[in-house]
């Protein structure tokens, strides 16, 4: 996971790859359950072979504690 | 859907509005399927309430003639 900058606002971002497309959208699919589950919500890039995920927190406009721990999960979905 | 230019090649872009989370993830999905039945697959940005699609040719490095005609699908596919 790093660290980036989106128009002033820190988020969460992790690029996970795949063999092809059909398991870069199985995996979007499973974070976007979690995200459902949590009611809490990514931005989710699928395409060929990669999903990027980000997470922030509107509300506090950056990083909130919750985001740290959503994307651990999100590593632990990937390690299924 | 917009052209626009993204590493020096055109892109063709929409962003498509749902009420929300989920309903933007079942049109992530419906896409996918027409992605993995023409085997043209493109970027797909997953929020919630939005999803934005992206189609280009790598090979041609930029937009070709297949680009526009899975643009139209997708917007039927938008329509159901």
């Amino acid at each position: 996971w790093e660290l980036i900058r989106v128009e002033n606002m820190m988020r969460l971002r992790c690029t996970f790859t795949f063999p092809d497309f059909r398991e870069a959208l199985a995996f979007t699919n499973s974070v976007g359950e979690l995200a459902e589950a949590e009611q809490h919500h990514p931005e989710l890039i699928t395409e060929w072979g990669k999903v990027t995920v980000t997470w922030w927190t509107h509300s506090v406009k950056g990083v909130h504690m919750n985001d740290f721990i959503m994307a651990a999960r999100t590593g632990v979905v990937a390690n299924i």
